[in-house]
């Protein structure tokens, strides 16, 4: 059997868990005051080219969502988000656990327009009532979204542009980065360039888990340590962070990892073109939607795993594949020849 | 100048403050243990033809709507409203702040449908991901709405209905009840029958202030006087509020006060329909909302006073006038020759 | 029968009634933007000698308190206060419910000793883990305290130095600020000067209801008007709290009554001195605790209400006699006849 | 250099490590699902003596904390604690930030006392204003405490019969659990029986990190699976956990690693004494609590790290050592030789 309903579904890079046994026996002082978290904070420095700032490393994705919202909004303020916004739909209300709202801004295949934003800010002020409505006091998007979908160069500096005019500051879920970067022309340096705060996804990108939070403003987030122990995302034993990053960040391996995940999508979306199915919308990352006729599902479960996205009419459904930085070319030929 | 921009412009029924003066050297306990609270509650009962529950009396509508919110729900749990519902868009994300996230469910004129709440509640159960998403706690709706218009009883059963098949408490805001009880064949006992929770509004009908939160399944709200305290709804002299509801209860008052406001409304919606406006939604209660074109705003502002509701396309604006307990047929007639 | 059991008990100045009386047909816009508390502000603004900063009047004391500490911390900070402060006994967690951790520095008869705030600062920051502790983030003092007592201006001085050494906003709870100014050498200009935030009490000394917060500092409460939406603590019909505020500060009244409820206690003290009885603590305030012995506590429980403190001992108890704004010479008569 | 400053600085049992790169290219469903952690949970069921009840896997223990008090708690209770407890000192206001006040109840050496919780409910709920003040909803303690005492298993029947007449759920911090066992009379089925919910503690046990919460009454936490979603506290890649625990549960792997800790513990405590440093407390657990000469101090902190606990006078302080399950017989020798 196929699987193709997560990127998070085997361990971990090889050379991470190399580096696990290897170093297990050491002892280190805990909370990420450890070396491997001081040189993992260093790699990831120079890989997106900032020479101030700070890195935090934590465990998942809903913790840093919340924690870095939490952290950079006031408690009257909320967060600008795209309705299919991982924090809007996929978070058991994690921001609102927190105090804040969630403020939709129409999208279009799970982004956001620069002008939207624009034109929402314009009518919150506009209206005569705003002080009874809930501040927008940042913007959420993701990199690549959702929908595997990622914004152009422009269109991401326009959503920097935007922000910095309201002084909204700017917070990019990278939860799938490395993929991201793969399948666009957005490079590392051009997210830490133009956000305000953004993480680096591990769990999906080669590590057992870990997310790097770069603050490219840290004024915007003071204590933020404290904030993230009162949320109860300190790792205790931080190197295994450290470790991870460190490792992800030697030889481009991140770069090299985001790259085969896309790759292996681009070859699986042509398995699936060829097999006669329809894009429900054309990714260009490791998340591939595809229409399906509902009496084709029982037998493409028989080859493979995928997620049930959503209806599509009567006859046809929407399936969710993904690839990852796993994938083997060995795996896509199974899946043609299973077909 | 005529005022016609919201139903909480005077003061309070004269009753109310002849009252006030009379008891005022009186020295009551704190906090609703006195005799004019035990007996304001007493007559809502009565009225509401209960024999069991509890009432509370608090301030102010958004923080009643916080409260009983909070205590309504497990920390995990959303509300259902219309998207226009008060609570997602006027009260600055009171919801949120207490850690829950306010669940949309399509709506059409304010008022939502049950069919659409069984729905949400059957694609929410059938979604393989809903452990991750806010789980429906509670259905809040409002009688009347934000657009003035009102559920027919039919309605409102069906409402109870899927609530009490969801196992959803119903919490029915009633800032303006005693005009929606005026407007439709919906009556205070309906309202009690059906209902889990909800409040009759005072502010807006005729006391300086306050919210009857009647609760007709105490189980749902244990020691909720705590919860009211922690969140600041806890008057001092409670007496006050005690006061105000024996006074609106005695009599018919609150219906009486209801029905000017609604008469008046029909009077000012025909006024404004014979001068060649149109109706924006055509609500029966006493909010009236109308389509004018720009270039005659600056005449009806010398005139009277209203509030600006939205643009509609580039030439003609929507505008809300609100009548209440107050507004007198004088007014009317004075808007009539004045227009 | 005597009511010295708060200082709540009865309605308002005759002067406020007799005011909203008045007015009452007046139609004003709603939530603090009428002519009543623009004079309001104005008026407290004169009397606290300011010539810059921000009033708002709210309904009650705790949400008051939890708004304005809510407002004034970073999400991962606490308030500093007694263990006796209101904030941590009476307001069933208003403040943690905010999201915030009431730090206890030790206290001596309600009140905080500038040395002890210094002292737990600088172990605060001594301590290597304390990054994974609560970071104070402000300090919380009554005036007069929970016990009656009151703060000279030269203790109320090193307070505020210490406050500003450690840049910590310093917040008086002046729920009886009018008592604590009749009874010191404290002025209402040297609250305003020496704290961030203060709020002067209404309820509690001849309004219906009613807390005016002053700001000194407004940058540390930006956009408070929404917070306090948030909070469901922006009264709809705001010029009730602009019209008794307004009166309350035309011609002395607030020190008037101030000093009424001070001398009457300073009265009361000494009739239940001369009958015997000791005091509990010395306060020079409104609020008067005596030790009685348990056998008396019947006999006076038919001569006057009073609240029971805390038992002392196996054959003693404390209770608390309370005087007010209202409280004649006729009543304290009474109570040395009746005794 | 010796360390031993805390119990969480090397990695993980090697049996584990071993179990991670066995079985690292096996593809699993996320969140808990798979089948390591159902073996796991089988696994700690059967340690436990379970027949019903739930097991949930977390990463750390401050998510643990204040997710399970979360869950337990109305939104207006608060959670009993020891003053010493990790959750009113260490968490950085992570209980607080869920809305819940920390209730202290006097303590000795860490722990708490049956009666003396009994006499504080008694006191509350004698308390006239006692719904102005927060509701006692649970009991938390840890065993064994943050001062490395231990319950004996007649104090801990005490508790758990006190918080059954009160109706208060009792919640047991196991972070440490191993070394508590090993060191008391009490079992791990008398801590399953005598609590509603607890937890087994795997980072400071031999995990790389990981802490299991059982839930012997699982009414009182329904949905937890979204709960912890929300606090951010659900582990992506949940096999990681469920095959430590596998492991740590198969052949008593945890109680052999405990007595490791507790034994290593006694050697370390006597090698101490034996150089005539004298016991700020005597712990029967893995921390050990010695009073130093403060111009001992740099000479010790050339042989082996501990943490500074707390000045003792101006000569001496107090100093925390603490071994683990990987402690060495080797490290003690040495530790002995060098001082």
């Amino acid at each position: 059997m196929l699987h193709f309903n997560s990127d998070y579904m085997r361990g971990a890079h090889p050379e991470i868990l190399r580096r696990l046994v290897e170093t297990n026996d050491e002892q280190t002082t805990g909370y990420g005051s450890d070396e491997y978290c001081i040189r993992a904070r260093q790699a990831i420095f120079e890989a997106c080219g900032l020479t101030e700032g700070k890195v935090y490393l934590l465990v998942g994705g809903t913790q840093t969502n919340a924690a870095v919202i939490d952290g950079l909004l006031y408690c009257y303020e909320g967060a600008i988000s795209a309705e299919t916004g991982h924090i809007n739909v996929h978070e058991a209300g994690a921001i609102e656990a927190t105090g804040h709202k969630v403020l939709i801004v129409k999208s279009r295949d799970g982004k956001l327009d620069a002008r939207d934003i624009d034109a929402y800010m314009t009518d919150f002020y506009n209206d005569e009532t705003h002080a009874h409505m809930v501040m927008p006091g940042m913007v959420y998007i993701s990199f690549p979204t959702e929908l595997g979908t990622v914004y152009s160069l422009a269109e991401l500096e326009a959503i920097g542009e935007v922000c910095r005019r309201w002084k909204l500051p700017l917070f990019i879920d990278g939860a799938r980065l490395g993929y991201g970067i793969a399948a666009s022309d957005v490079t590392l340096a051009d997210v830490a360039r133009i956000s305000d705060v953004f993480y680096i996804g591990g769990t999906k990108m080669g590590a057992l888990f870990g997310e790097a939070v770069v603050v490219t403003r840290p004024v915007l987030l003071p204590h933020f340590t404290s904030l993230l122990k009162q949320h109860g995302a300190l790792l205790a034993k931080g190197r295994l962070l450290g470790l991870q990053f460190e490792t992800l960040f030697t030889d481009d391996l991140y770069f090299r990892l985001g790259r085969n995940g896309v790759e292996k999508a681009m070859r699986l979306k042509q398995v699936m073109l060829s097999k006669g199915y329809k894009l429900h919308i054309d990714s260009p990352t490791n998340q591939q939607f595809f229409i399906v006729p509902n009496a084709d599902i029982a037998r493409l479960e028989r080859v493979a795993t995928f997620e049930f996205w959503e209806p599509r009419g009567a006859t046809e459904s929407v399936i969710r594949m993904v690839t990852d930085w796993s994938t083997t070319d060995e795996e896509i030929d199974e899946l043609e020849r299973e077909l």
